[in-house]
């Protein structure tokens, strides 16, 4: 009860410390008052929306960044996966427990009486803007069975919450359905209101609110520094040879190969350009998920089809505006190693594409719409190479990297037609003329290191390669940092085709499989000397000085005449990072 | 002459320091080799495109970070603004050396022989996802006079440009097309190849390649903390009273009144709601840039007949796919004073809207199109409050700020009901609860103390009044990390009409134009004690603590009863901030 002293002037600020254990349990008792009623009635309920802000795998109690998101491992923010595994049909209730590892847990916290003052109510509301990006679900505990109902989504973005009274924990799962893209940052907020009841007529209104930010984890690339899980290639017709190679290079490197069918793959035998494996992590559950390219050949169903499934998630970016070119395929796009570039750090790497050059008056392009997925993604920073200059067109075709145990942790490896030319002249020199290239491979295959130096149209072909590839050496040390000595250039000649474009002239080494220390490259069929090809010595003896083992497989019919070679042939899922990426400094 | 020991598997690397002065003044010569030629010739060539990277407003010598963007005091990159005011109409080329300001400048320094070897080419170059966003003029003196050619934009993403010999540099403007947008983060690189021949029939292929980087000036709004330059008001047929009041104000305060006579507002008096005042800034130049609203009513041709010009800069938003409502007039767009926020420094303030309140099953908002342009300028983070309760549902019929000497350096001021009601019961204790509301307005309007404080449905109405503005309230405070001690409650009463919304029952004071220490106020009709309105008598009384001086401005007839007030049929434009924007750490 208060003094009769106070005035119409006066104030009162009232503080209570503990929740109320009925409801109205205070009151503020009014003296020589004119109104009808004499006190005022008071009620204290804690609410508190909780989520693992602190990126623990564990929902704390109110943490006070709750409600914002800060990079970096003093930083702070819950972290959301996009549900894009199949643990269910896209339906509006959670049937199978596994299916709520994948989303992230929201508590609700509440303390105060039995129930709340008559008129009160909770609402747990979104954004018309976050509605389709999220959904929430709460668990219901009936006498017989558990379910999971839809809270929120886009068609209810506000939806009343019981009270349960006491000291009570609700819970929630939060579904992410959209990665960061142009027109997404990837942020969400979900709030939790105390609604008052106004007089007749009036809409209620809140009192309180409480809010908590997620931000939808990024889709990330795995570099060929990463250790592998398996490898993926297509069995057809006339690929027996190649399948034969393979299978051997990846049980011997204790891999597990797994061969897509034809009656799945339809002769598409592409398997780099059609997906590219990638994964999602969270402080509370991490799996693989698959980027389907829009290039869309009769691989197209596999990625859906097949690799689907339960913890294994699949994302694709369908262009609708757009023209897809041979630049979509994604042996076209591939990832850096983590590297260091003028003290900025990128420890899970850089994407690399290849675009046109853009003083072309006209080019192939990879599509805006997986070039935005790609830079929207913000961890792995993209760069864009100039890849258009080729015929096929992708950046596997000139470059990869292989892993080393000293300098940055890897090499760079280029296609490089002036150590091709070195190589064969200095054969030429110690008089080697006259072995054969593409030797066995048929009398029609078959030409002298003479008969290719004396070519003055193809050593003009290749000055223009070189001068592509230089370019994008500059490019390349530029954007990762490299210099000279993380280079290695390899002997791989190239001729140039319709619209000056450009293939390899014999199979393209750079377009190898690796496997950790274990290498599958394209067999060059290069000049014997002593009864050993002098490309695969040159290559085997560049790759041993890095403790790298090579493996030569014949893909020249099956492969190399159709254009592609190992590495366009083949995929590999590999382990994720174990940097984490909320821990980036942005 | 090089030494005869080479072999062929030396790799030579050659420096140069200097700039050749003839073509080809270097040679290596080559002995004993089989070639027809013997010796390479060698010709250096320095190349810098060059622009003011460290915002000092001069253009540098190849800054080492022209190349990249950096926030903050310590950051880097060039700026460029939106050439949106109108020195010329739209065309291809530059008529005014003035528009020449508004550009940034980009010098192409080069260093060399009297010209390049044969073949070789200098090639400006954009990519096609900037050209939308920028134009590049050259600088082009002929005998007679200067003139200034466009070299890149949409329809040029590539053109070759003269090499002019020796130690040259030549001119370029660049020109910024588009602001900051969801789509489009407002950087824009130029880069500037050197394109080596290729042997017969191929393409020239880039060398070399310098790369600048420029980010878009944001739009930026000014607060009623910042010095006013002009007032604009409409005349109408009937407003005399109210343009008598406000111009004596203005002039009194020193300031410049600009008057948009009714051929060109064709009876629309709402100055605030059909344009936004903002300007743009860069550490080569500076003009105001007019937002023009979606809301398009009568005043719509003001902002781009009247307000655009040289150096007055015009943008709009227009909502295509979306409903325009009356939430976006912009008197539903305010920004706050600089502000601190849990150590976060605003210095530039916040950005406030109204939208609907989330959990309302159906409501009004300010179209996608104008919020997303409002967040997509980042310097002044946007925070949405709840105005959708009110009939006109705009921010400012509940609040604004006012400049104070001490604590924040101002004060939210607050549309109160509860301190309205304080307010009518005190003057009812101290007897005077027979005195007049709108006393003189006419018998129909007049109405007692007594009578207010007894209708109960009044009450009750400003109860659900006063709890939506208390929830905004709380957000306020969240958001710009204000304590109750930097809010003023101000004695105003609502009542609610269709749709459960909200009107001002008197003239809302808080709607008011605020001119440096001068506020021209709606004046109030209040109750009159001792000759002299009760509510002017407290407004006054709150202000003058601040020594703000208030001014009470008649706008019964011709706005109030509108529903609008002072502030919503008033404009004005301020001085920018001191404060850079790209000194914001962000």
């Amino acid at each position: 009860t208060l003094p009769t002293t106070l005035n119409g002037n006066t104030m009162l600020l009232i503080t209570m410390d503990t929740a109320s254990e009925v409801e109205n349990d205070c009151k503020v008792n009014k003296v020589g008052h004119s109104h009808s009623h004499d006190s005022w009635p008071l009620c204290l309920v804690e609410i508190s929306l909780d989520v693992d802000a602190d990126r623990d795998g564990q929902v704390e109690r109110n943490n006070p960044n709750k409600g914002s998101w800060m990079w970096g491992p003093n930083g702070h923010g819950a972290i959301l996966l996009v549900n894009c595994d199949s643990e269910r049909t896209y339906g509006k209730s959670i049937c199978e427990m596994s299916d709520l590892k994948d989303m992230s847990p929201m508590v609700l916290r509440t303390s105060g009486p039995a129930k709340l003052p008559a008129g009160y109510k909770l609402t747990m509301h979104i954004s018309q803007g976050d509605a389709e990006s999220v959904r929430v679900f709460r668990t219901r505990s009936t006498s017989f069975v558990k379910d999971y109902p839809l809270v929120l989504g886009s068609e209810d973005l506000s939806k009343e919450v019981p009270y349960l009274g006491g000291n009570a924990e609700m819970n929630f799962y939060v579904e992410g359905l959209r990665f960061p893209d142009i027109d997404f940052e990837g942020l969400i907020s979900i709030s939790l209101s105390l609604l008052e009841p106004s007089s007749q007529g009036f809409p209620e209104t809140p009192i309180f609110t409480d809010r908590v930010v997620f931000r939808v984890a990024p889709w990330i690339m795995t570099p060929n520094t990463l250790n592998p899980v398996e490898v993926f290639i297509c069995s057809t017709s006339d690929n027996y040879q190649f399948l034969k190679g393979m299978k051997r290079l990846v049980e011997n490197s204790g891999y597990k190969l797994k061969v897509c069918h034809e009656y799945m793959n339809r002769g598409d035998r592409w398997m780099q350009d059609e997906i590219e494996f990638g994964y999602i992590d969270s402080p509370h559950q991490r799996f693989p998920v698959v980027l389907d390219s829009p290039r869309d050949g009769e691989l197209q169903d596999f990625p859906y089809d097949v690799l689907l499934g339960p913890d294994f998630g699949y994302v694709t970016r369908t262009a609708y505006d757009e023209e897809v070119s041979s630049l979509d395929s994604f042996g076209n796009l591939e990832v850096s190693p983590p590297v260091i570039v003028n003290g900025k750090i990128y420890p899970l790497g850089r994407i690399i594409i290849g675009v046109a050059f853009p003083t072309a008056t006209k080019g192939r392009n990879m599509t805006k719409v997986v070039q935005d997925f790609l830079w929207a993604q913000k961890v792995q920073e993209p760069i864009a190479l100039f890849s258009d200059w080729l015929l096929v067109g992708h950046v596997d075709e000139f470059m990869t990297f292989v892993p080393a145990a000293d300098k940055k942790g890897f090499r760079l490896l280029l296609a490089s037609p002036d150590a091709g030319y070195k190589l064969f002249r200095g054969l030429q020199k110690d008089g080697h003329g006259q072995a054969k290239m593409f030797d066995g491979l048929g009398a029609e295959e078959e030409i002298t290191v003479d008969e290719i130096l004396s070519d003055d149209k193809l050593r003009a072909e290749n000055n223009y390669v070189q001068s592509c590839i230089d370019w994008n050496r500059d490019v390349l040390k530029r954007e990762l940092g490299l210099d000279d000595d993380d280079i290695i250039d390899l002997p791989i000649l190239f001729h140039v085709m319709e619209e000056n474009r450009a293939v390899a002239y014999y199979p393209d080494m750079v377009n190898m499989i690796v496997l950790g220390k274990n290498l599958g490259i394209p067999k060059p069929f290069g000049p014997k000397v002593d009864g050993r090809c002098a490309l695969e010595a040159e290559m085997t003896s560049l790759m041993e000085g890095l403790g790298l083992s090579c493996t030569y497989i014949d893909d020249f019919a099956s492969y190399h005449k159709l254009l592609g070679e190992v590495h366009c042939g083949s995929n590999v899922r590999r382990e994720p990072f174990s940097f984490k990426w909320w821990n980036l400094e942005m």
